[in-house]
């Protein structure tokens, strides 16, 4: 068996490190990649550069962005008395384009999860409870994934936030838009059926 | 609603274009890469733009290489008399991946689509006829997908080298290892009853 060309392999190899990408995916997008032109292939590997060098961390909510402070932050339309406290951007951005929420956000960089070293100090705790200390806010949603992990870092979260005497706040839970009552799982229907509304 | 900054906004549509990255992969793709250190998203540029620039066509075989002949045209301990044809570089690994083949190849670069517009012209094929005319060809294998590209492939390739006298064969067809014969569709079963062998 002769071994594909090197340059191939190692760049096999590259994708093949990304989250959720086996090898035949990787060959996939390799060879996808190397029918481009040049220059197409030099703008994907500069965006990906000029993306890590543009960004920064806004100084008040610790988002990704291009300025800080960020312009969520920085914008006085914007609720400046509520702070959604997300896990990461990307449960940011979903939670931005349901275009329903006006305040403003603070990124703790994960959750808790202290068998793999995640503990409160690796996380933006700290600059929660200072946001909190000076800026008069008056609610706090804890909006993570309904998971371990989640439920950990929202009961750390309650307990150690409850001495400021503000309203928190967590996502509602129940059958998803869409869903089957015959498919749902016995929590999640529990929750369905305790979160009731009268109509 | 806040757009994403302009800069994360556009590499995730770079990698929204690629084949089988829909926009919530790309979105995962790129926040897993912005955390990487910058000398690792360098290294990953480079590789990208490395692979494009090192590599070239083979003459004889017409498959990708750092070379041109090819490390397999050049060996002198492949069959020269075989030459396996295939639709592209990735069913050539995948059959050099067997180990079992120690003949040469021929890369067609795609399969007859005339719908598409890939006409005999846009193929690899004039070179295929030469190689057979110059260099003593004993067996010619089609090895292209069992579907209606892949078929008309083989029909148009046999017909046209059928002037040369060689040996000309496909894969052989039937059912793949760890199927199950309840599920098999009709035209793989009847393959598999046509190819049946003698114990």
């Amino acid at each position: 068996m002769t071994n594909p060309p090197s340059t191939i392999q190692n760049l096999i190899d590259q994708f093949n490190k990304l989250p959720g990408i086996g090898p035949k995916t990787a060959e996939k997008l390799v060879f996808f990649l190397l029918k481009q032109p040049r220059e197409s292939l030099s703008e994907f590997a500069q965006s990906l550069l000029k993306a890590k060098d543009n960004l920064t961390i806004c100084k008040i909510c610790q988002n990704l962005s291009e300025i800080s402070p960020c312009l969520i932050c920085q914008n006085p339309h914007r609720d400046k008395k509520v702070i959604c406290v997300v896990a990461d951007t990307q449960d940011f951005m979903a939670l931005e384009k349901t275009g329903v929420y006006s305040g403003l956000y603070h990124i703790l960089n994960g959750t808790l999860n202290p068998l793999e070293g995640i503990t409160p100090n690796k996380l933006n705790v700290k600059q929660l409870v200072e946001r909190i200390k000076n800026d008069k806010i008056k609610e706090i949603i804890l909006a993570f994934n309904p998971d371990v992990e989640g439920e950990t870092t929202i009961l750390y979260l309650t307990k150690l936030l409850k001495e400021f005497k503000i309203k928190i706040t967590r996502l509602g839970r129940g059958l998803p838009t869409g869903s089957d009552i015959e498919y749902a799982d016995e929590i999640t229907l529990t929750n369905a059926l305790q979160a009731r509304k009268e109509l």
